[in-house]
């Protein structure tokens, strides 16, 4: 395998928010609760979402389209210390793929409403998969340098502005 | 945007594992513990692994680069019904993508030593990200389909004749 082999994914959908600036869109869906949007799938895949609706929370795997230049040294969000890209979240990554759970609140065809988007307005969507009891809660021993970031600075900087 | 857009992306390393066999290998990393493997990190990308060691969880994202074409209808691994493909974390999805949470061992230079591993051996990895308590852990309501298939079954189904 080499690292110039590429592997091409395409659009299923776009995400709609109400996050337009990169600045003030909080960062996890943790500090996004009450912010509201859609994922609306195009036509042609929504055969798939059949079942969904089944679920509280639902993985978004999506396309940052709008990250600047991949780093491998990144301050996070939550910290003014650098670290390595792959032990935060940042969208600047070699691969800008962004992973979100969001609360999935009601599904219209094939329009999915949904609670906690820390996502930006218009980005491209890659892939749904449900987040469930079986097979997503796991038993956390360290949290790395995120230990070292106090609840309450971490809700501060999680939301950047975002009012709820 | 349009369902024909193109996006790239390009492998960050490959995933050495014990499971040669697409049948035989665990559908998820609750039901492969103790099934340990590495993911090598390809030199050029190994900075942004700085930090990574102090976590316990981590999200490895990759390419199901065996996954049969993609169906939006399928059978899930734990149950003999029909869904939707989104419901469900089947390989044969419109983006390949997949997605496993599992336990960092240990790390060598650019080798990760993991715990959990559901993975196919050689297949190419995409993104690292640290799963934490802060951002990680929702508060499930519903499972869906999920929530018809009883713990000993889902185990039964789930390890698919691997031993642990």
């Amino acid at each position: 395998m080499k690292t110039d082999s590429r592997i091409w994914h395409r659009p299923i959908g776009v995400i709609h928010s109400e996050h337009s600036a990169a600045e003030k869109t909080p960062i996890q869906p943790v500090y996004a609760k009450g912010c509201r949007g859609r994922a609306e799938i195009f036509p042609e895949f929504a055969g798939g979402l059949r079942d969904l609706e089944g679920f509280s929370h639902i993985y978004l795997i999506y396309h940052f389209h709008r990250a600047p230049e991949a780093k491998l040294i990144v301050k996070p969000f939550l910290q003014d210390v650098e670290r390595g890209v792959f032990s935060t979240r940042a969208p600047c990554r070699p691969n800008p793929i962004g992973l979100s759970v969001v609360e999935l609140v009601k599904m219209e065809g094939h329009i999915l409403h949904v609670d906690g988007l820390d996502i930006l307005d218009g980005t491209p969507l890659l892939d749904i998969k449900p987040y469930t009891e079986k097979f997503d809660l796991h038993d956390v021993k360290k949290n790395g340098w995120q230990d070292e970031v106090d609840e309450t600075t971490a809700r501060i900087r999680g939301k950047r502005g975002f009012r709820s």
